[in-house]
């Protein structure tokens, strides 16, 4: 039992690093002597150095004989880094538990491979359902090409987001604003749609929480046509802008926004609208593993029905608005209930004097 | 303690006959020799015998200088049944504890000075915050002149009812749908309004439970044309009916309802709808304390317009449908966030795969 133990610490080790190591996955590595921590480590801010090596100079000599917790399979692979396996078998280490394979096609057994082939003793699962949740994002871009999307809305108790004339500060209370706040810092980017960005005039940072660590803003704009004088212009140079933009935007915008300190990312167009899929395959290309969408209700829609939403996550205050407030969700072209995307429920809970509730596309994510 | 203790167990006893009892209050009482139950009564179908002569008659001459459990203050009044407090006084009882006064203008303190009066021991307020929310039905009705007012929603997550074609069974998962069954018959009545039960030709009874009890049916229709042959018509002789209407009814469908067993309960109108602040006067007129209602959206946005909802309870699923599905609450006419009637969280949990959350306009409902 100690060993699920130990790698409980080490996936919450891993976990200070969700939102700020991207592409590189979020690991946690624990290093016992018996029941003694000679070493703990977590992939640093940027995705470098890894957990292991990390965890390996705390140990120091005392590496020597040790067990080994990581969330992930060390990788065998010299990248920017040189292979995480190799630094474990030079440390002498007598034991490596896993909680679970890379799919990496770099990595993907062989990291196991080697440090057996050393004659190291190597037991792997351990925790693997929560370090898969955990490494969901990292996977989703490894095997599926795309990063794990979560849609956050928060609504009034008939699912509104605003009134008909548009007032929606605020919806939900402290907080759950707080919250929402906290996990935008747990994921690489917040990403909104080009109206939400034009009505909202949003900063998309996190704020309140003592958080030197800004995910990117991503605004998802086929024709480029956002404020030039808003808050997404005025920090674009501090803290990184992605616009995905079709390829027909106008020129002298792509470069005004390029001037202003944002990457642009073209996308193709599927009719009138970005094409989801190409929107998510170009952030994943530029490195996102984790992606919280903030919507507007048209961005939400368009994800939704290409399939591409992982986790729903809804804040639900007890206010009634009416059937003239902006739904949370545009038109999705349904016919039948059958078609409808079901999500399965994963937890609710009380924020303040609103319901918090999570749900999940598939039972992995 | 063991005040507490009893009182919780009386309290229960009375929940028993919520629904079933109108225009009676719901009331449970227990009756102790030191730490012995002796007596267990609550009161019977259709409000008579009321709790205290159904405890007292158990406890037969045991009843002699022993305690007295009572959810509600005993009557004073000679009403179709001697009064209650005097069947404790004949009965010797030593000590009377009571959980909460009875503000109906007959009893209001009378019960308890007559028990005193008599040289009883009387306590008053042991558990009075959870017999004020069983009662709060009675209390309504006495207090305010109209029915509590329990609106039902199950919507997606995106809080639709239906699908743009009007699909919505079902949305809800069968564990939702049998508790739904199980609340209404813990209530008088249960109300529509008069497209749904176009729409839907629902029968609105409760099935799947073994319950005996049905609860009487509500329709607000202010014309009356409401499906002739449908499940609604087939049952008015068989469970009750409740047809609020307009004073411009056409008189043949009155009398054609009438003939088929329905009572028919003439309200105001204001404009083109019927006043829902008339509707609820009505049918407390009737006698009816506890009223779930189900929909649909303009009933619903009506009742909340006009402050008359008293709880919420959504069921959640965890399926998307889109813009273009039925909302489930109609246009409220609000134009500031602040004029949205809000209400506060009571509780929630998982109810299968879907999500059951219950929210209280006012803290003591």
């Amino acid at each position: 039992m100690d060993d699920a133990r130990f790698m409980a610490l080490a996936l919450s080790l891993g976990r200070r690093g969700q939102g700020n190591v991207w592409p590189n996955p979020a690991v946690g590595c624990v290093i016992t002597q018996g029941t003694r921590i000679v070493g703990r480590g977590w992939t640093q801010p940027g995705g470098r150095p890894h957990a292991e090596p990390q965890a390996l100079a705390q140990a120091g000599a005392a590496a020597k004989g040790a067990t080994v917790y990581v969330t992930l399979e060390p990788c065998s692979h010299h990248g920017k880094t040189p292979p995480c396996a190799q630094a474990l078998i030079d440390a002498g280490v007598a034991r490596v538990v896993i909680a679970t394979q890379d799919d990496d096609a770099r990595v993907n057994g062989r990291g196991i491979a080697m440090l057996q082939a050393a004659g190291i003793d190597v037991a792997v699962g351990v925790c693997e359902a929560k370090a898969r949740a955990d490494h969901a994002g990292f996977f989703c871009r490894t095997d599926l090409g795309r990063p794990m999307l979560t849609l956050k809305l928060a609504t009034s108790f008939d699912g509104r987001i605003a009134t008909g004339t548009g007032e929606s500060q605020w919806i939900t209370d402290a907080p759950a604003r707080r919250l929402t706040h906290a996990m935008r810092s747990r994921h690489d980017a917040v990403m909104v749609g080009a109206g939400t960005a034009r009505k909202d005039d949003p900063s998309l940072t996190v704020r309140g929480l003592g958080v030197a660590h800004q995910p990117a803003r991503v605004v998802v704009s086929r024709r480029l046509d956002l404020p030039l004088m808003g808050q997404l212009a005025r920090t674009a140079s501090d803290i990184p802008l992605i616009l995905c933009h079709g390829s027909d935007a106008d020129p002298s915008l792509v470069r005004t926004w390029s001037d202003l300190g944002a990457t642009l990312l073209p996308c193709a167009a599927r009719g009138a609208q970005l094409d989801p899929v190409d929107v998510l395959r170009q952030l994943a290309a530029h490195g996102l593993t984790r992606i919280f969408c903030e919507g507007g209700s048209a961005l939400a829609a368009s994800l939704i029905e290409a399939d591409l939403v992982d986790r729903l996550v809804g804040f639900t205050a007890g206010l009634v608005i009416g059937a003239e407030g902006l739904p949370g969700i545009g038109a999705l072209g349904l016919s039948r209930l059958a078609e409808a995307p079901r999500f399965a429920l994963q937890s609710s809970q009380r924020i303040g004097p609103d319901l918090l509730h999570v749900w999940r596309r598939n039972a992995d994510l």
